[in-house]
C-alpha cells in the first residue's frame, strides 16, 4: 500500500475469479471464529457452500447467427472472437450480490453469445455497425465490476447479444503536463492508471472499492464516485473530453475546461451506461501527488454529533479528501471484522474506558500540501472537538486505508458461509440526511425481518458536498436457502422505496444498470424518461446498445 | 458597492433603458479628453449619435391572430398580455452589439407580436399549451441581457412569436439553512437574490457583469460563469434542482448534491436556451457570506509572466475567488478608461518607474474566512513574486470592484460616440491558451483591418480552472457607417474560426444563442447535434421553443 492511499505497484490486474472478487490466489483473510459468531447471530447454518467448479457452469448454447460471426470475424480477425465456454463465463455476470449467487451455483442467467475483444475505435465502430445490421445486442464491457447488473448479457428483442470487450483498448495516449490532463483508451483499468501517473509524480485520485479492477470508460459510463471523491471529485468531475462511438456514428467532445456551449453532452454520455454507444476515449484531470497525507480515526458519542461535524467541515472549507462516518451498527462490525489487529484493540479498550461503547468511528483523510494539510487539521480538530469526538490517532486511519478495498473479497468469503451481503446507497441533503438514513435502515431491516432472516444493516456517511452527503448500507443476513432471488429483491424493493420516499437519489455512485431501471422513472419523470429514449432512438436506432440497462 | 463586492442594496432593478444599459438616469461617466482621444485614435469622427426616440422606433404590425391572443388572454387574464409599443419594444432585443446599433437607430429586426407576463408554474404551462396548437413561437425573456441574440423575437415558421417575460416567477420559496440551499423562482433578478441572502448572512457568489439585471434562470439556461466562478463555481456548479416546462409536459429534477442516475438532466436543461422549455424554479447552493475579503491589484512585465503565476495558482489549491490578467493592450485601455483617479495616476506612475510601463494588470480577489484568506495570499504572493510580479496595493482591486458592472454601460457611450465595442470569449487548456490568445487577438485585428477600420483589442485571462482558463476579448474602432452588421459579421466570423481552429470552445460563459448556432457543430459534432435534435423534437414536438437559437 502506497503512503497516499494507492496500491503500490499492484501486479497488473490480475485475472478475477470467475465466480467472485479479485485474483484467484487470494487467501480467505476472516478467523474462523469471528465468521462463526457472525453465523450464529445471524442463524446461519449448514456447512460451507463454494463455488461449483468452472466446468460445471451451464451456459445456454450461443445463439450467435453464422452469418454475423463470420461478419465479426472479419472485421475484428478471428482471434478477437472468443466462443469459448471460460470466456463467456467470465463476460456473463457483474459483481453484484445476485450475480454471485447465481455464479457460484454454476447458473447464472445467461452468457453473452460471443466475447468481441476490441482493439481499436476503428473496430468498435465496425463492430457496432454489424451488430445494428445484424440484430446482436452488445453489451460494453469493462472492468466486469457493475454490482447493478450493468454488464448483464441481455440481448433484448434482438437474436443474440455480445459482450465488447474494451481491454484492448488501453494505455495513455497523450499526458499533458502544462494543463494537467491524460488522454487514454477507456478500456484501461484506473488502477493502471494510477500505477503510470505516479512515475510522474501524478494522481488521479480515484479509488472506488472497485478500484483494482474498474475501468476508466466504466467509471464514466457509470458516473463512479471514489472513497477520495471529497478531496478530488466525482469521476463525472474528472473528464474534461470525450469520444463516444455510436451505431450511427460517434460524439467527440474535446477537452474544454468549461463551456458554455449548449447543454454539456459529457454529462449526457456519462451515466449513459453503454445504452447509448462505446465509450472508447476519455481526457481526465490529474493532480500532483500531494506532499503530505494524514488519515486518522476519531470516534463521536453519536451518529448526530458525526454528521454535525462532518457537515461543518464540508460546508467551512475543511473536508479531507476522505471523510467517513459510520453509525454505531457499522462501528461494531467493522471493528469485528477488522480482526484482532493490536490497534482494533486498543482502540476497542480506550473507547470503552472512556464511555464512548457504542460509538461512531469516522475516517478522515487528508491530503495535500504539507503546511495546507497541517492547517486544516488544525481547524477541522475543533470542529471534530465541539462534537464530543475523540481522536483514535492514525493508527485507525492507516488500517481503514489497508483495508479500503477488502469489501468485494469479505463479501465472497461470507457468501461460502450462508451469509448475504449486500450494499446500497444514497444521497441527499443534510437537512434530510437522519430522517433518510433512519428510513432506509428501518425499511431494510424490515424486509429482513419479513423473510424470516433479521440481519444487520449499517451505515455510513461518505461523499461530502456543501449541500449533503451520501449514504452508504451494508447489510448482513443469513441467506435464505432457495430463495436468494425473493429476499434480495424484498430488501431492495422496500430499500428503493424508502430512499426515494424520502428525497433521496436512488444511486449515488452505483448506477442504474438493472437492478435500478425500475426506478429511474420516479426519479426524473415521465418526461425526464423520454427525454433520454428519445437520445437512444437517435443515436442506437436498432436499439443494440446494452439493452434492459438504465431505460428498461 | 458592500465589502464583498456586491452592490449595497441597489434599487430594485430599476427598469433598464429601452436602448441600452442601465436605468435611464445614469450619466455618463467618460470624461470628453478620454473619448476625444479614443476616437482619434480610432480615427472616429462625425457628430455624436444618440438613440433615436422611443416613439420613433419602427415595429411590425403584431401578427398575433384574434383566436391565440383571446385563448391566452383568458388563460392567463388580459393583464398580464401586453401588445402596447413601447413594451414590445422593450423585449424586441437582448444586448449584444447589433442589438443596440439597431435599436439605437429604430430599426429592430422585429419584435414579439405580445408580451406574456406569466405569473407561475400553472400559467407558464398553459401559454406552452395554447401556443403549441395555435403555432406561436414563445421567446422565455428573463433580464433580456443576452449578447448572443438569445431574446431575439424569432418565429421560424410559425405565425406569431411571443416573449414569455418571466419577471412574475420570482421570490425566494424555501431556505434550507442547514443544507445551505436556496429554492427560488426563476424569473427572480440575481441581484435581487443577492439582496435577499445578503440579509441572511449568505451569498450566492454569482456575479456576471450582467448582474443588475440578469435572471436566475436566465443564468440556468445559458450557463452562466460570474465574475468570481473561479471560487464559487459556474452557475451550473450552483444548481441542485430545478423545473422546466415543456410543451408536452415538465421536468422536475429534486435537489440532490450528486447522483449516478443516469445521464445527469440537469446539464441538459442548462445550456438548452430556452430551445426545450422554460426552466420556471431553481434550487441553489448558497454560502455563508465570507468573513474577510482583500481585493488587490498586480502588475506583472509581460503576459506570460502572468499567466504562468495564475495557473500555479489554479493548480496548487490558491486561487482567489476573482482571478483577471489583462493583456498589455486592456491593461492601457483600462488604465484609460478608469479616469484619472489619484490612485490610477500613483500606479501609473509607480509603474513607469520601475520599468513596468508595458506590463499586465492582474486583479486578484481573495474572499473566506480570515485565517484562510490570510494564508492563501501569503502562499500566492510568493507565486506571484516569482514570476516577477509587483503589489499595486488593494486600492487597484477596490477600484475594479467599484467599476465592476462598469462595462455595458461605458458601451453606451461609446457607442453615442462613433465606436464600435464587442466582446467575445472562449477558454482552453492551460497549453493551448498563449497560441488560442494570439490566434484569437490577430483574427479580430486582421478583420478590422479588413474593413478599413484598425482596431484596438485587448484580452484577459479570467475563470481558473485546474486544467485551463477563459479568454476575454475587447475589441474597439470606428464603426463603419451603414454597415455595422457587416463589420460585426466580419469580426465574429474571423474569431470563432480563430476559437475552434484553436482548440477553445466557442463560448466560455455567453451562451450560443442566435450568434453562436452556426458553430455548435464543429464543437460538438453531428451527432451531437443530432443528439440535441432528438431531445427538442420529443420536449417541443412543434418546435415553438425559442426558434433559431443554439440548434438554428
Amino acid at each position: 500500500m502506497g503512503w497516499n492511499g494507492s496500491p503500490a505497484e499492484p501486479a497488473a490486474a490480475p485475472a478475477m475469479r470467475w465466480w467472485g472478487w479479485g485474483a484467484a490466489d487470494r487467501a480467505p483473510a476472516l478467523p474462523a471464529a469471528t465468521v462463526a459468531r457472525l453465523r450464529a447471530q445471524l442463524g446461519a447454518s449448514g456447512p460451507p457452500c463454494p463455488p461449483v467448479a468452472l466446468s460445471q457452469v451451464r451456459l445456454p448454447e450461443s445463439t450467435l447467427a453464422a452469418p454475423a460471426l463470420a461478419e465479426l470475424e472479419r472485421v475484428l480477425g478471428r482471434h478477437r472472437v472468443a466462443l469459448d465456454h471460460a470466456v463467456r463465463v467470465r463476460h456473463a455476470a457483474g459483481r453484484g450480490y445476485l450475480d454471485l449467487v447465481r455464479l457460484r451455483r454454476g447458473e447464472p442467467e445467461g452468457a453473452p453469445d460471443a466475447v468481441l475483444r476490441v482493439g481499436d475505435h476503428r473496430q468498435v465502430l465496425d463492430v457496432l455497425e454489424v451488430c445494428g445490421r445484424r440484430s446482436v445486442a452488445v453489451v460494453p464491457f469493462g472492468g466486469g465490476t457493475s454490482v447493478v447488473g450493468g454488464v448483464a448479457p441481455l440481448r433484448g428483442r434482438h437474436e443474440a447479444v455480445v459482450a465488447l470487450d474494451l481491454a484492448g483498448i488501453a494505455g495513455i495516449e497523450a499526458l499533458d503536463r502544462e494543463s494537467l490532463t491524460v488522454t487514454v483508451g477507456a478500456g484501461m483499468r484506473v488502477a493502471a492508471l494510477e500505477r503510470e501517473l505516479a512515475r510522474q509524480g501524478l494522481t488521479l485520485g480515484h479509488f472506488p472499492q472497485s478500484f483494482e479492477y474498474v475501468s476508466l470508460g466504466g467509471c464514466a459510463a457509470t458516473r463512479s464516485a471514489g472513497q477520495a471523491s471529497t478531496g478530488y471529485g466525482r469521476f463525472e468531475e474528472l473528464v474534461l473530453g470525450l469520444r463516444l462511438a455510436t451505431p450511427t456514428g460517434e460524439i467527440e467532445l474535446h477537452p474544454t475546461p468549461a463551456s458554455a456551449a449548449g447543454p454539456d453532452l459529457r454529462e449526457l454520455v456519462m451515466g449513459s451506461e453503454g445504452t447509448l454507444g462505446v465509450i472508447d476515449r476519455l481526457t481526465l484531470r490529474v493532480r500532483e501527488r500531494p506532499a503530505a497525507h494524514h488519515y486518522e480515526g476519531w470516534l463521536f458519542p453519536d451518529f448526530e454529533s458525526g454528521v454535525a461535524a462532518l457537515r461543518r467541515l464540508a460546508q467551512e472549507g475543511l473536508a479531507p479528501a476522505v471523510a467517513r462516518l459510520s453509525d454505531r451498527e457499522e462501528t461494531a462490525l467493522t471493528l469485528r471484522l477488522a480482526g484482532t489487529g493490536l490497534k482494533q484493540q486498543a482502540a476497542r479498550l480506550y473507547v470503552g474506558a472512556r464511555g464512548y461503547r457504542d460509538g461512531c468511528l469516522a475516517i478522515l483523510g487528508f491530503e495535500g500540501q504539507a503546511a495546507r494539510v497541517a492547517a486544516t487539521r488544525k481547524a477541522a480538530k475543533r470542529v471534530l472537538r465541539d462534537q464530543r469526538a475523540i481522536a483514535l490517532g492514525g493508527g485507525a486511519g492507516e488500517a481503514w486505508l489497508a483495508s479500503r478495498f477488502d469489501g468485494p473479497y469479505l463479501r465472497d468469503e461470507l457468501l461460502t458461509h450462508g451469509v448475504m451481503v449486500e450494499t446500497l446507497e444514497t444521497a441527499t441533503v443534510w437537512s434530510s440526511l437522519p430522517s433518510l438514513k433512519a428510513a432506509v435502515a428501518d425499511a431494510i431491516a424490515g424486509a429482513l425481518a419479513g423473510c424470516g432472516t433479521p440481519g444487520i444493516v449499517g451505515c455510513h456517511v461518505s461523499h461530502l458536498y456543501d449541500s449533503g452527503a451520501s449514504l452508504y448500507f451494508t447489510l448482513l443476513a443469513r441467506t435464505l436457502p432457495g430463495e436468494a432471488e425473493r429476499q434480495w429483491h424484498a430488501v431492495k424493493d422496500a430499500a428503493g422505496a424508502a430512499i426515494l420516499d424520502g428525497g433521496g437519489t436512488i444511486t449515488h455512485h452505483h448506477a442504474i444498470g438493472r437492478d435500478h431501471a425500475g426506478w429511474l422513472a420516479q426519479e426524473v419523470g415521465a418526461s425526464g424518461i423520454a427525454a433520454l429514449t428519445a437520445v437512444k432512438r437517435q443515436l442506437d436506432p436498432e436499439g443494440i446498445m446494452n439493452p434492459g440497462k438504465l431505460l428498461a
